[in-house]
C-alpha cells in the first residue's frame, strides 16, 4: 500500500480522476456477460448469465478462475488461457456498434478544459481498449493503464496506483470512477475514494456494499453534480 | 381485483405456484436486453443496456412505450409495433442455445410429484414461450397464460389472475415467482405473495424494493428451502 498524506487529501484544486473503461465510459458490459457465458459453456462449464455478470470488471484471469471454480471444475492454466481466448472470440462476434455511455465524452472534455488531471485504468488489454479510446476522443497525452502494465488487475489496486503515478498525483488525491464492485473495492485498497456509475448494470443498492463516496447514473449525471466531488470550473 | 378470503390464505396444503418464464425458469434475459437496445437504435433511439435491463419483464408494449419515452421521442402505435418486431428479429439472431436456470426442471417436477398446483404466466407471446416449455418438460395439463390471454401484461396483475383461475385456486393461495420488479409488483396488485429469483440479473437489494415474501438465487435454491413457503413433501 502506498503511503498517504492525509492532510492534503482531495483538497480543492488537487483532485484527479481515474476511470475504468468498460461499463463506466462505454456500454459493452452485457456483451461481455454473454461472451463469458458462451466461452465457459464451450469448455463444459455452465453458469447463468446473472452470476457471470457479477464477475465482470475483474481481471480476465481472476474471472476465469472464479467462473471455473463456480462450475466445480478444477483449474489448469491452459484452461484459463483457453477461456480468455474463447471469450475474445465470442465478444468479437456479439459486439454491436460500440456506444459511449451518456455524457462520457462531455465529462472527459470538461475535465480536460478545466485542467483536472485524469487517466483510464482498464482490466482489459490495450488493443481491446483502442476502439473505445477513439470513440471517446481521448487525447494522446492521457495515461492509459491496461492489463499488461500491472502484475494484478482489479480488485487489486495496482492498475489505479499505476494510473495515479502516470499522472504524478497522490492516489489519495484521486477519485476512482467505476461501474463494478471490483473497481470500488480496488479503490478502497488503493486508499482512494470511489465513485460508482450504473452503466455496467450493477444497481446502486448493490454497489453501495463497497461503500463508494457517491453513486451517479452515468458520466452525464456525474458531470451535472461535479461540484459534489470538489471540482469548480 | 378479485375478492380475497383472508382466513384461508396460504394455509398448508392449499398453496399454488404461478411462475414467470424468462429469467425465472430460463436464462435468456441478457439476450432480451441487447435485442431491445438494438431494436431501439434502429428507429433512432439510444438507451444504454442497463436502463433497458430495468424494463425487462414488462409487457412488450409497455416496455416499448417506456423505452421510447426515455429517449424523448413521441410515440405512435406504429413505432411501438415496429419496435416489437425489431426486438423479435434481433432476439432470434442473438439467441444462443436456450438454458434452463439451475434447478428449474427439478423444482417443477417436485411440485408435480408433490401434487402442488402450478402454472406459468409470461408477458411474452405463446409461440415465443414454446421452446422454453419443451426445455422444461412442462406437462400438457399445466396452464400456460401468455400475452394474448390478458388485456394487460405485467405489472398489471391480469396474467397471474388468469393463471390462478386456470388452476381453480384463489389468488391469495398462490405464490408468484419472478425475477423482475414487474413480476413482484404485479404480485402485490394481484393480492398474492411474491418470491423473487435472481436469474434475470436484478439483484436481491433491488428486488427487495417490491417487498417480496422471500428472495432466492434460482429455482434450485427455492427448492432447497421449499418448506419456507409452506410445502411439505
Amino acid at each position: 500500500m502506498p503511503s498517504l498524506s492525509p492532510s492534503q487529501h482531495l483538497a480543492s484544486g488537487r483532485t484527479a480522476f481515474l476511470f475504468d473503461l468498460d461499463g463506466t465510459l462505454v456500454d459493452n458490459v452485457y456483451e461481455h456477460v454473454l461472451a463469458w457465458r458462451e466461452a465457459l459453456s464451450v469448455i463444459g462449464g455452465e453458469l447463468p448469465a446473472w452470476r457471470v455478470h457479477r464477475g465482470i470488471g475483474m481481471s480476465g484471469g481472476l474471472l476465469s478462475a472464479e467462473l471455473l471454480r463456480a462450475t466445480g471444475q478444477a483449474l489448469t492454466d491452459a484452461q484459463i488461457e483457453r477461456l480468455q481466448d474463447l471469450h475474445g472470440e465470442a465478444f468479437a462476434r456479439l459486439r454491436d456498434r460500440l456506444r459511449p455511455l451518456p455524457g462520457a465524452r462531455e465529462l472527459l472534455a470538461y475535465l480536460s478544459d478545466t485542467g483536472v488531471p485524469w487517466a483510464i485504468a482498464t482490466s482489459g488489454r490495450r488493443e481491446n481498449a483502442q476502439p473505445a479510446l477513439e470513440l471517446l476522443d481521448v487525447p494522446d497525452h492521457v495515461p492509459i493503464v491496461s492489463r499488461e502494465q500491472a502484475a494484478h488487475a482489479k480488485p487489486d489496486p495496482d492498475l489505479f496506483l499505476a494510473a495515479a503515478e502516470a499522472l504524478d498525483v497522490a492516489i489519495g488525491d484521486a477519485f476512482i470512477v467505476g461501474d463494478s464492485l471490483w473497481d470500488l473495492l480496488a479503490a478502497r485498497r488503493a486508499g482512494a475514494l470511489g465513485i460508482g456509475l450504473l452503466g455496467g448494470g450493477i444497481a446502486a443498492d448493490e454497489l453501495q456494499r463497497a461503500c463508494p463516496y457517491r453513486i451517479y447514473d452515468d458520466p452525464a449525471d456525474l458531470l451535472r453534480h461535479i461540484d459534489q466531488v470538489g471540482i469548480r470550473a
